[in-house]
């Protein structure tokens, strides 16, 4: 066990929250010019506000020691799939790069999964690059399967 | 063109949207004691009065000389990646069954990613079941891209 608290992210993480969001090649691949060093963009700081505005939106960090280890967006979809049943999608998982492979992801997705069975969900989903291979054993061991194909449109 | 007209769903839709849901193979295996002929179940009910009281969510309805011919699910999801843009999420994508391969469902993704624009979002995301091929060339056609595994975990 990791030791992890979990809280709603506050203000003051975001800068702690984009580095961590950044500090991974893949999407760092996306970014090329937007290094984590880069002061933080208004853009960050609306999209911030935005999730902590919206009741069906959870920006969850994950701290230990009081230091933040790892982050995720939660959303509560609302659906009339699967009769009616609202569904927990995860994006934006991130765990401190210094610190992976020491089951701070698995803690928290974990404990992603409790909250959507305490709040009823039907189905838990999420998307994952098919380059990070290492992360689909990882969701596969916690029993999620690659049923569908995630498709994206840049815009 | 198939000539659509879009709007939002009004409760009165609901039981056509719930049998256009069930009317496709993969999403009845779901439900094997669920036939179309079912009264609407409650949870129908409470999860289209929750979309419906949504800002973020807008369950849509496509209709052709007053006869509602498919439905779409859009979530506008804030984010934190991708510079704070926010997505489009796309589910629960239908085409009345006798309706399908006439233009109609390019029509109602097309008008889903003017939306988008519309918006502001940086990008369209949805997920189709490994097993529908059709539906992955389809998505393709249209500039979607396989990028991601789909992964879902029913609770």
């Amino acid at each position: 066990m990791a030791d992890l608290a979990f809280r709603t992210a506050r203000r003051d993480d975001v800068p702690a929250i984009v580095a961590m969001l950044h500090d991974d090649a893949i999407s760092a691949a996306r970014y090329p010019g937007h290094p984590v060093s880069e002061e933080i963009d208004a853009a960050y700081w609306a999209g911030f506000d935005a999730i902590d505005a919206d009741p069906r939106n959870d920006l969850v960090v994950a701290e230990r020691d009081g230091e933040l280890v790892g982050t995720m967006q939660l959303t509560f979809i609302p659906s009339m799939s699967r009769r009616g049943a609202e569904r927990l999608q995860i994006e934006a998982v991130r765990v401190r790069s210094d610190l992976r492979g020491a089951g701070i992801g698995r803690e928290m997705m974990s404990w992603a999964v409790d909250q959507a069975r305490e709040r009823g969900c039907g189905l838990v989903q999420l998307t994952t690059d098919k380059q990070r291979t290492d992360a689909h054993r990882f969701y596969a061991s916690l029993g999620f399967r690659a049923s569908h194909e995630g498709m994206k449109l840049s815009l």
